[in-house]
Protein backbone atom coordinates (compact mmCIF):
# COMPACT_ATOMS: atom_id res chain seq x y z
CA UNK A 1 0.00 0.00 0.00
CA UNK A 2 1.10 3.67 -0.50
CA UNK A 3 1.50 5.76 2.49
CA UNK A 4 -1.75 7.41 1.68
CA UNK A 5 -2.96 4.29 2.18
CA UNK A 6 -1.05 3.24 5.55
CA UNK A 7 -2.42 6.55 7.12
CA UNK A 8 -6.29 6.03 6.29
CA UNK A 9 -5.42 2.02 7.95
CA UNK A 10 -3.89 3.73 11.32
CA UNK A 11 -5.30 7.10 11.69
CA UNK A 12 -1.90 8.81 11.69
CA UNK A 13 -1.45 11.73 9.47
CA UNK A 14 1.42 11.40 6.58
CA UNK A 15 4.03 14.02 8.25
CA UNK A 16 3.87 12.06 11.18
CA UNK A 17 4.12 8.88 9.65
CA UNK A 18 7.48 10.90 7.44
CA UNK A 19 8.97 11.96 11.23
CA UNK A 20 8.69 8.29 12.43
CA UNK A 21 10.47 6.73 9.03
CA UNK A 22 13.41 9.49 9.77
CA UNK A 23 13.98 8.34 13.35
CA UNK A 24 13.76 5.03 12.10
CA UNK A 25 10.81 4.21 14.30
CA UNK A 26 9.16 2.36 11.63
CA UNK A 27 11.25 0.95 8.73
CA UNK A 28 11.37 1.91 5.10
CA UNK A 29 9.09 0.45 3.18
CA UNK A 30 9.92 -1.18 -0.67
CA UNK A 31 11.07 1.42 -3.20
CA UNK A 32 8.92 1.56 -6.27
CA UNK A 33 10.46 4.89 -7.76
CA UNK A 34 12.77 7.24 -6.62
CA UNK A 35 9.92 9.02 -4.72
CA UNK A 36 7.44 6.28 -3.64
CA UNK A 37 7.23 3.10 -1.82
CA UNK A 38 4.89 0.23 -0.61
CA UNK A 39 3.89 -0.68 2.62
CA UNK A 40 2.87 -3.54 3.86
CA UNK A 41 0.92 -5.34 7.23
CA UNK A 42 3.89 -5.10 9.01
CA UNK A 43 3.80 -1.53 8.85
CA UNK A 44 0.13 -0.92 9.86
CA UNK A 45 1.48 -3.73 13.27
CA UNK A 46 4.18 -1.09 13.90
CA UNK A 47 2.13 2.10 13.59
CA UNK A 48 -0.33 1.14 15.70
CA UNK A 49 2.12 -0.39 18.22
CA UNK A 50 3.58 3.33 18.36
CA UNK A 51 0.22 4.47 18.70
CA UNK A 52 -0.51 2.44 21.48
CA UNK A 53 2.88 2.79 23.29
CA UNK A 54 2.24 7.10 22.73
CA UNK A 55 -1.14 7.76 23.29
CA UNK A 56 -1.78 4.97 25.67
CA UNK A 57 1.53 4.43 26.92
CA UNK A 58 2.48 7.60 27.44
CA UNK A 59 5.68 7.07 26.30
CA UNK A 60 7.67 9.82 24.18
CA UNK A 61 9.26 9.03 21.18
CA UNK A 62 12.70 8.14 22.45
CA UNK A 63 11.45 5.79 24.99
CA UNK A 64 9.54 4.66 22.36
CA UNK A 65 12.61 4.32 20.31
CA UNK A 66 14.74 1.88 23.03
CA UNK A 67 11.39 0.31 23.53
CA UNK A 68 11.40 -0.95 19.72
CA UNK A 69 15.00 -1.56 19.53
CA UNK A 70 14.69 -3.88 23.13
CA UNK A 71 12.10 -5.87 21.37
CA UNK A 72 13.94 -6.60 18.12
CA UNK A 73 17.41 -7.61 19.80
CA UNK A 74 16.98 -11.43 18.94
CA UNK A 75 20.06 -12.10 21.41
CA UNK A 76 18.84 -11.13 24.41
CA UNK A 77 18.80 -13.55 27.26
CA UNK A 78 15.76 -15.64 28.78
CA UNK A 79 17.68 -14.17 32.08
CA UNK A 80 17.44 -10.90 32.84
CA UNK A 81 14.74 -9.87 30.29
CA UNK A 82 12.68 -8.26 33.13
CA UNK A 83 15.00 -5.58 34.01
CA UNK A 84 16.32 -4.88 30.95
CA UNK A 85 13.51 -4.14 29.10
CA UNK A 86 12.47 -2.39 32.68
CA UNK A 87 15.46 -0.78 32.27
CA UNK A 88 14.82 0.51 28.41
CA UNK A 89 11.39 2.18 29.85
CA UNK A 90 13.11 3.77 31.97
CA UNK A 91 15.77 4.92 29.97
CA UNK A 92 18.53 4.26 31.59
CA UNK A 93 21.74 1.98 30.04
CA UNK A 94 21.53 -1.53 30.13
CA UNK A 95 23.40 -2.38 33.07
CA UNK A 96 25.69 -5.49 33.37
CA UNK A 97 24.88 -7.38 36.37
CA UNK A 98 28.44 -8.57 36.90
CA UNK A 99 29.66 -5.06 37.05
CA UNK A 100 26.99 -3.57 38.80
CA UNK A 101 27.39 -5.84 41.59
CA UNK A 102 30.61 -4.27 42.00
CA UNK A 103 29.42 -0.83 42.77
CA UNK A 104 27.97 0.22 45.73
CA UNK A 105 24.73 0.05 46.43
CA UNK A 106 22.82 3.43 47.53
CA UNK A 107 21.25 3.94 51.03
CA UNK A 108 17.35 4.67 50.44
CA UNK A 109 14.09 4.08 52.22
CA UNK A 110 12.94 2.16 49.26
CA UNK A 111 15.90 0.01 49.41
CA UNK A 112 15.55 -0.31 53.21
CA UNK A 113 12.15 -1.38 52.85
CA UNK A 114 12.45 -3.90 49.78
CA UNK A 115 15.19 -5.62 51.65
CA UNK A 116 13.63 -5.67 54.87
CA UNK A 117 10.94 -7.25 52.62
CA UNK A 118 13.03 -9.79 51.33
CA UNK A 119 12.40 -9.05 47.70
CA UNK A 120 14.70 -10.70 45.24
CA UNK A 121 15.35 -7.48 43.20
CA UNK A 122 18.68 -5.62 42.18
CA UNK A 123 19.52 -2.95 44.91
CA UNK A 124 20.92 -0.92 41.77
CA UNK A 125 17.67 -1.25 39.84
CA UNK A 126 16.42 2.67 39.11
CA UNK A 127 12.97 1.80 39.79
CA UNK A 128 13.79 2.14 43.78
CA UNK A 129 14.85 5.63 42.89
CA UNK A 130 11.56 6.02 40.91
CA UNK A 131 10.14 4.65 44.29
CA UNK A 132 11.80 6.67 46.84
CA UNK A 133 10.90 9.90 44.52
CA UNK A 134 7.04 8.91 44.42
CA UNK A 135 6.94 8.02 48.18
CA UNK A 136 8.79 11.30 49.31
CA UNK A 137 6.07 13.32 47.08
CA UNK A 138 3.17 11.70 48.95
CA UNK A 139 4.44 12.22 52.11
CA UNK A 140 5.20 16.12 51.08
CA UNK A 141 1.93 16.53 50.02
CA UNK A 142 0.65 14.73 53.47
CA UNK A 143 -0.28 11.68 52.24
CA UNK A 144 0.85 9.48 54.80
CA UNK A 145 2.06 6.04 53.56
CA UNK A 146 4.05 4.89 56.35
CA UNK A 147 5.74 1.28 55.52
CA UNK A 148 2.67 -0.91 57.12
CA UNK A 149 0.63 0.84 53.92
CA UNK A 150 3.42 -0.08 51.66
CA UNK A 151 3.42 -3.58 52.65
CA UNK A 152 -0.40 -3.71 51.97
CA UNK A 153 0.34 -2.61 48.74
CA UNK A 154 2.79 -4.52 47.92
CA UNK A 155 1.06 -7.38 49.22
CA UNK A 156 -1.41 -6.93 46.36
CA UNK A 157 0.71 -5.87 43.52
CA UNK A 158 2.83 -8.99 44.81
CA UNK A 159 -0.96 -10.76 42.90
CA UNK A 160 -0.77 -8.82 39.62
CA UNK A 161 3.01 -9.32 39.50
CA UNK A 162 1.75 -13.23 39.46
CA UNK A 163 -0.93 -12.46 36.77
CA UNK A 164 2.04 -10.55 34.64
CA UNK A 165 4.66 -13.56 35.22
CA UNK A 166 2.53 -16.22 34.36
CA UNK A 167 1.48 -14.51 31.33
CA UNK A 168 5.58 -14.52 29.61
CA UNK A 169 5.97 -17.37 26.75
CA UNK A 170 9.55 -19.12 27.20
CA UNK A 171 10.38 -17.40 24.21
CA UNK A 172 12.71 -14.80 24.60
CA UNK A 173 12.18 -12.42 21.64
CA UNK A 174 8.06 -13.28 22.66
CA UNK A 175 8.95 -12.81 26.22
CA UNK A 176 10.84 -9.37 25.75
CA UNK A 177 7.44 -7.89 23.76
CA UNK A 178 5.46 -9.29 26.48
CA UNK A 179 7.28 -7.55 29.32
CA UNK A 180 7.19 -4.80 27.89
CA UNK A 181 4.35 -4.29 26.12
CA UNK A 182 2.76 -5.91 29.26
CA UNK A 183 4.15 -3.34 31.44
CA UNK A 184 3.49 -0.28 29.41
CA UNK A 185 -0.03 -0.77 28.39
CA UNK A 186 -1.43 -3.08 31.27
CA UNK A 187 -0.47 0.16 33.44
CA UNK A 188 -3.69 1.95 31.98
CA UNK A 189 -5.67 -0.74 32.96
CA UNK A 190 -4.79 -1.17 36.54
CA UNK A 191 -5.02 2.96 37.15
CA UNK A 192 -8.54 2.67 35.32
CA UNK A 193 -9.63 -0.46 37.58
CA UNK A 194 -8.00 1.58 40.87
CA UNK A 195 -10.56 4.33 40.30
CA UNK A 196 -13.74 1.86 40.00
CA UNK A 197 -12.40 0.13 42.70
CA UNK A 198 -12.28 2.93 44.88
CA UNK A 199 -15.78 3.99 43.83
CA UNK A 200 -17.27 0.40 43.94
CA UNK A 201 -15.93 0.21 47.36
CA UNK A 202 -16.51 3.41 48.76
CA UNK A 203 -20.65 3.00 47.76
CA UNK A 204 -20.54 -0.89 49.30
CA UNK A 205 -19.14 0.80 52.54
CA UNK A 206 -21.65 3.42 52.78
CA UNK A 207 -24.90 1.45 51.99
CA UNK A 208 -23.16 -1.49 54.64
CA UNK A 209 -26.13 -1.98 56.66
CA UNK B 1 9.80 35.82 52.86
CA UNK B 2 10.62 37.36 49.48
CA UNK B 3 10.21 35.10 45.98
CA UNK B 4 14.12 34.39 45.87
CA UNK B 5 13.56 32.53 48.80
CA UNK B 6 10.21 31.09 48.08
CA UNK B 7 12.22 29.62 44.91
CA UNK B 8 15.42 28.25 47.13
CA UNK B 9 12.83 27.23 49.36
CA UNK B 10 11.35 24.74 46.71
CA UNK B 11 13.69 24.56 44.17
CA UNK B 12 11.65 26.33 41.25
CA UNK B 13 12.95 28.56 39.61
CA UNK B 14 11.16 32.34 40.02
CA UNK B 15 10.25 32.60 36.15
CA UNK B 16 7.95 29.13 37.17
CA UNK B 17 6.80 30.89 39.67
CA UNK B 18 5.60 34.06 38.27
CA UNK B 19 4.22 31.64 35.78
CA UNK B 20 1.86 29.71 38.48
CA UNK B 21 1.29 33.25 40.12
CA UNK B 22 -0.25 34.86 36.21
CA UNK B 23 -2.13 31.36 35.85
CA UNK B 24 -3.59 31.31 39.29
CA UNK B 25 -2.03 28.29 40.60
CA UNK B 26 -0.45 30.45 43.33
CA UNK B 27 -1.98 32.52 45.65
CA UNK B 28 -0.93 36.52 45.53
CA UNK B 29 1.63 37.15 48.58
CA UNK B 30 1.24 40.10 50.82
CA UNK B 31 2.05 43.04 48.63
CA UNK B 32 4.79 45.38 50.39
CA UNK B 33 5.15 47.59 47.83
CA UNK B 34 4.26 47.94 44.30
CA UNK B 35 6.88 45.59 43.15
CA UNK B 36 7.63 43.42 46.25
CA UNK B 37 5.60 40.57 47.71
CA UNK B 38 6.16 38.67 50.98
CA UNK B 39 5.09 34.95 50.15
CA UNK B 40 4.80 32.27 53.52
CA UNK B 41 4.73 28.97 54.24
CA UNK B 42 1.06 28.28 52.34
CA UNK B 43 2.94 29.55 49.28
CA UNK B 44 5.54 27.20 50.14
CA UNK B 45 3.19 24.33 50.75
CA UNK B 46 1.20 24.83 47.42
CA UNK B 47 4.17 25.26 44.97
CA UNK B 48 5.69 21.68 46.77
CA UNK B 49 2.09 20.05 45.83
CA UNK B 50 2.29 22.08 42.36
CA UNK B 51 5.53 20.16 41.69
CA UNK B 52 5.03 16.88 43.20
CA UNK B 53 1.75 16.92 41.09
CA UNK B 54 3.52 17.39 37.33
CA UNK B 55 7.16 16.02 38.21
CA UNK B 56 5.84 12.91 40.08
CA UNK B 57 2.00 12.67 38.89
CA UNK B 58 2.63 13.62 35.85
CA UNK B 59 -0.39 16.07 35.24
CA UNK B 60 0.06 19.03 32.97
CA UNK B 61 -0.97 22.95 34.53
CA UNK B 62 -4.44 22.91 33.72
CA UNK B 63 -5.12 18.99 35.22
CA UNK B 64 -3.34 20.96 38.30
CA UNK B 65 -5.87 23.64 38.72
CA UNK B 66 -8.95 21.98 38.21
CA UNK B 67 -7.43 19.85 41.09
CA UNK B 68 -6.63 22.92 43.01
CA UNK B 69 -9.90 23.95 42.38
CA UNK B 70 -11.61 21.07 43.63
CA UNK B 71 -9.28 20.38 46.59
CA UNK B 72 -10.40 24.43 47.67
CA UNK B 73 -14.10 24.16 47.09
CA UNK B 74 -15.60 24.21 50.46
CA UNK B 75 -18.83 22.64 49.82
CA UNK B 76 -18.22 19.76 48.40
CA UNK B 77 -20.71 17.19 49.58
CA UNK B 78 -19.06 13.97 50.97
CA UNK B 79 -21.16 11.36 48.83
CA UNK B 80 -19.81 11.75 45.09
CA UNK B 81 -16.14 13.04 46.27
CA UNK B 82 -14.23 9.81 44.73
CA UNK B 83 -16.45 10.79 41.34
CA UNK B 84 -15.81 14.64 41.73
CA UNK B 85 -12.22 14.30 42.10
CA UNK B 86 -11.63 11.39 39.45
CA UNK B 87 -13.37 13.94 37.04
CA UNK B 88 -11.29 16.52 37.63
CA UNK B 89 -8.63 14.73 37.22
CA UNK B 90 -9.66 12.81 33.88
CA UNK B 91 -10.67 16.90 32.51
CA UNK B 92 -14.37 16.27 32.44
CA UNK B 93 -17.23 17.98 33.83
CA UNK B 94 -18.44 17.55 37.09
CA UNK B 95 -21.94 15.35 36.09
CA UNK B 96 -24.81 15.89 38.18
CA UNK B 97 -25.69 12.68 38.70
CA UNK B 98 -29.62 13.14 38.34
CA UNK B 99 -29.13 14.53 35.17
CA UNK B 100 -26.68 11.59 34.37
CA UNK B 101 -28.85 9.01 35.05
CA UNK B 102 -31.69 10.26 32.57
CA UNK B 103 -28.79 9.71 30.06
CA UNK B 104 -28.49 6.52 28.07
CA UNK B 105 -25.72 3.71 29.21
CA UNK B 106 -22.91 4.00 26.47
CA UNK B 107 -22.49 0.11 25.55
CA UNK B 108 -19.09 -0.76 25.77
CA UNK B 109 -17.17 -3.99 26.58
CA UNK B 110 -15.78 -2.22 29.86
CA UNK B 111 -19.41 -1.50 31.07
CA UNK B 112 -20.44 -4.87 30.59
CA UNK B 113 -17.48 -6.79 31.95
CA UNK B 114 -18.15 -4.05 35.53
CA UNK B 115 -21.88 -4.63 35.44
CA UNK B 116 -21.07 -8.81 35.37
CA UNK B 117 -18.82 -8.08 38.03
CA UNK B 118 -21.17 -6.06 39.91
CA UNK B 119 -19.06 -3.05 40.29
CA UNK B 120 -21.61 -0.27 42.13
CA UNK B 121 -20.20 2.66 39.86
CA UNK B 122 -21.70 4.77 37.95
CA UNK B 123 -21.77 3.19 33.86
CA UNK B 124 -21.48 6.87 32.55
CA UNK B 125 -18.40 7.41 33.93
CA UNK B 126 -15.82 8.34 31.85
CA UNK B 127 -13.03 6.26 33.61
CA UNK B 128 -14.78 3.50 32.00
CA UNK B 129 -13.94 4.99 28.57
CA UNK B 130 -10.63 5.05 29.96
CA UNK B 131 -10.48 1.28 30.25
CA UNK B 132 -11.93 0.48 26.95
CA UNK B 133 -9.20 2.60 25.18
CA UNK B 134 -6.21 0.83 27.28
CA UNK B 135 -8.38 -2.74 26.75
CA UNK B 136 -8.48 -2.19 23.67
CA UNK B 137 -4.83 -0.48 22.67
CA UNK B 138 -3.25 -4.40 24.71
CA UNK B 139 -5.67 -6.37 22.41
CA UNK B 140 -3.93 -4.67 19.32
CA UNK B 141 -0.62 -4.85 20.39
CA UNK B 142 -1.01 -8.67 20.64
CA UNK B 143 -1.50 -8.41 24.84
CA UNK B 144 -4.24 -10.68 25.45
CA UNK B 145 -6.08 -9.50 28.42
CA UNK B 146 -9.06 -11.50 28.38
CA UNK B 147 -12.33 -10.46 30.76
CA UNK B 148 -10.67 -13.51 33.03
CA UNK B 149 -7.17 -12.15 33.04
CA UNK B 150 -9.01 -8.54 33.27
CA UNK B 151 -10.99 -10.15 37.04
CA UNK B 152 -7.66 -11.24 37.90
CA UNK B 153 -6.48 -7.78 37.76
CA UNK B 154 -9.15 -6.61 39.18
CA UNK B 155 -9.47 -9.25 42.19
CA UNK B 156 -5.92 -7.67 43.04
CA UNK B 157 -6.73 -3.82 42.82
CA UNK B 158 -9.97 -4.06 45.04
CA UNK B 159 -7.50 -4.61 47.72
CA UNK B 160 -5.42 -1.16 46.67
CA UNK B 161 -9.17 -0.14 46.60
CA UNK B 162 -9.94 -1.26 50.19
CA UNK B 163 -6.32 0.27 51.43
CA UNK B 164 -7.44 3.90 49.16
CA UNK B 165 -10.60 3.88 50.87
CA UNK B 166 -10.15 3.27 54.06
CA UNK B 167 -7.08 5.82 54.11
CA UNK B 168 -9.93 8.82 53.58
CA UNK B 169 -11.08 10.69 56.84
CA UNK B 170 -14.78 11.64 57.18
CA UNK B 171 -13.93 15.62 56.73
CA UNK B 172 -15.26 16.68 53.15
CA UNK B 173 -12.72 18.97 52.36
CA UNK B 174 -9.72 16.53 53.83
CA UNK B 175 -11.64 13.65 52.44
CA UNK B 176 -11.30 15.47 48.37
CA UNK B 177 -7.68 16.17 49.36
CA UNK B 178 -6.76 12.88 50.37
CA UNK B 179 -9.10 11.27 47.62
CA UNK B 180 -7.22 13.26 44.70
CA UNK B 181 -3.54 13.76 45.60
CA UNK B 182 -3.46 9.78 46.98
CA UNK B 183 -4.72 8.68 43.37
CA UNK B 184 -2.37 10.89 41.91
CA UNK B 185 0.73 10.78 43.77
CA UNK B 186 -0.13 6.68 44.95
CA UNK B 187 -0.05 5.82 40.88
CA UNK B 188 3.38 6.17 40.63
CA UNK B 189 4.33 3.79 43.76
CA UNK B 190 2.33 1.22 42.98
CA UNK B 191 3.79 1.11 39.23
CA UNK B 192 6.90 1.63 40.61
CA UNK B 193 6.06 -2.22 43.11
CA UNK B 194 4.67 -3.52 40.21
CA UNK B 195 7.65 -3.62 37.96
CA UNK B 196 9.71 -4.58 41.24
CA UNK B 197 7.09 -7.48 42.21
CA UNK B 198 7.23 -8.83 38.74
CA UNK B 199 11.08 -9.27 38.86
CA UNK B 200 10.66 -11.04 42.44
CA UNK B 201 8.66 -13.37 41.59
CA UNK B 202 10.11 -14.28 37.81
CA UNK B 203 13.55 -14.65 39.90
CA UNK B 204 11.55 -16.50 42.43
CA UNK B 205 9.84 -18.66 39.95
CA UNK B 206 13.58 -19.48 38.21
CA UNK B 207 15.25 -20.60 41.47
CA UNK B 208 12.17 -22.70 42.77
CA UNK B 209 13.14 -26.47 42.98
Amino acid sequence: MRMSALSARTGVPVPTLKYYLREGLLPPGRATSPNQAQYDDSHVDRVTLIKALTEVGGLDLATVGRVLHVIERPEVERLGVLGSAQRALLGAEFVDLDESESRAIPTSRARDWAYRRGWQIDLHDPVLDDLDRAWAACESAGIGVDEERLDAYADAVERIGEIDVASVPPEPRAAVRQVILGTVLVDPVLTALRRLAQQHIAVSRDHRP
